[in-house]
């Protein structure tokens, strides 16, 4: 991926940054920002790391994860250039009213705010890990380990380990170097898959019992109730939408997640028919063609109900060789 | 991978060959023997392509999985190489009194015969599929389409989709060119992950709601009534087994199934601290260290009881540093 000259230009005249993850931070999202940090490290510069939320448990192996802080206090004072990663707006990240000098946007969203001084957003690329990989590259810097494996992370978290369609073969030739550099790609699918703590898997059983299967598109939801009655939370659902996608029937799978004031948090994942960014956009939400959500306000049922008539809307375009 | 000069030889000089895969084949077998047949029919060569149990279903969509056989009348009188792929005896072929004057093998199982007249048995290869791309490049035959995507599910089946240990950067580096020459990991992938027939998806919900985890041990029980309740057979539990092993505090994960008679089947999945064959042995059944099963007559509470107690005493003489 070719890095436009002016954004490798600023990470190497500039000295204090501040990376930024989205809130409800991703692998994608979390090992971008390490991997970035880490390179700017080795060049002698001085890097913040901002997360809004904190790193989900399952996420606490990326090398360097610790570095997130919540606070932008301290980081703030050295005036720092922004740079935002796996997003585009500051409201995406959480960064309040905050000011600053510069900033710069490298994402692969679709959805897309006007915001930065530079902008690097290429929805084509599968993951923000991609672009990050290819601007350490143009800095110069040798792939360390921790740069390695948390880049891996974040292009494994985005292609689903390797299963949909973003899996380019420059994906895996990527990861094919990645993996020359120390990332080891067994330990990393054993603790994005297989560490789930018990309460987690108690919660997954529980939000599968609510399948509900329509017009190829598989609902499933969780409430708050759900939260407290396992002792689990939010962050606990990431991946479960994949579950339903496993019935051949099904070409959406959508996971209604209640937020509190009458709000649902929709996740879906497309096999490709249809166009889920469409769908989230109509909701003032955004995404991509096969991953994107969305707020929804209501009942469960007339979430459900509102939710299904815009995937038919879209279906029904697609039918009609619209996009 | 470097193929054996002598084995490049025998494909270039010989006319025609019998193609073999093990019974029970999987998807590097299958996809193995494809690859290789449609890289000598680019030569001009005669193949023929065996399997004697048929291609599962799943494994239909693997381009010219119609051409395997399992009979060998025609075969046999064109005298052809026969050549083992994935296998590397005669008997594991399922191919009986049947002679050839000359044998080619091409494996990566632990070498348990010393058949054939050449032999390229790689243990430390990822995949047949593996060795097989390396004899068509040998061959100087273009990758093809057809080729490209036997090949890919070949390494996709045996790495996990890029999640085991033996995913290295060469697998990645193979599966880069493979996606190049048309392979799509996305259709591969729905194809062999997400094809389930909703009835076997409801299956699984109903039997993960019987989980009972005790002392490491994830027991999940499926009745006969759950079997005729979602219209779904024994067949349809096949890696059920697997799920709970995605919780971290779970050391062995056991689907019980109910078989009639009063009879339980015992299907038990190890993550490596206790050998399970010990386990099943104890109840006359065997199998693997980390995969073993038997049958335990009893009332569920009875059988699950029974279990346990061997498990314990398996997890006991692993601390005191027995088998």
């Amino acid at each position: 991926m070719r890095v436009p000259r002016r954004i490798a230009r600023v990470l190497e005249e500039e000295e204090s940054f501040l990376i930024a993850a989205h809130i409800d931070p991703d692998g994608d999202a979390l090992g971008s920002a390490l991997a970035l940090a880490y390179a700017l490290h080795a060049l002698g510069k001085k890097t913040f790391l901002y997360c809004r939320d904190p790193v989900p448990e399952f996420y606490r192996f990326l090398p360097g994860w610790r570095r997130f802080s919540s606070r932008l206090g301290t980081a703030i004072r050295r005036d720092p250039v922004l740079i935002l990663l796996d997003c585009n707006s500051p409201e995406r990240a959480g960064l309040g009213d905050s000011r600053f000098r510069k900033s710069v946007v490298i994402d692969h969203h679709e959805t897309e705010s006007g915001f930065g001084s530079l902008r690097w957003v290429v929805p084509d690329a599968a993951a923000t890990g991609m672009l990050v990989g290819s601007v350490i590259k143009a800095l110069g810097v040798p792939l360390s380990r921790p740069m390695a494996v948390n880049l891996y992370t974040a292009i494994a978290v985005d292609t689903g380990t390797f299963r949909y369609s973003n899996t380019s073969e420059e994906v895996l030739t990527a990861c094919a170097e990645l993996i020359e550099a120390g990332a080891e790609p067994d330990a990393i699918s054993v603790k994005l898959y297989e560490t789930w703590a018990a309460e987690r898997f108690r919660l997954l059983i529980r939000v599968l019992n609510t399948l509900d299967i329509r017009d190829g598109v598989a609902m499933t939801s969780v409430t708050q109730k759900m939260f407290s009655e396992t002792g689990t939370r939010a962050e606990d659902t990431e991946n479960f939408s994949n579950f339903p996608r496993m019935i051949d029937s099904v070409d959406i799978s959508a996971l209604l997640r209640e937020t509190g004031g009458g709000l649902w948090k929709v996740s879906m994942r497309s096999k490709g028919a249809v166009n889920v960014a469409r769908v989230a956009e109509h909701f003032g939400g955004g995404g991509h063609r096969n991953a994107a959500g969305c707020r929804i306000k209501g009942g469960l049922a007339a979430v459900k109900k509102a939710l299904l008539a815009k995937v038919r809307e879209q279906q029904h375009k697609k039918k009609r060789g619209g996009a």
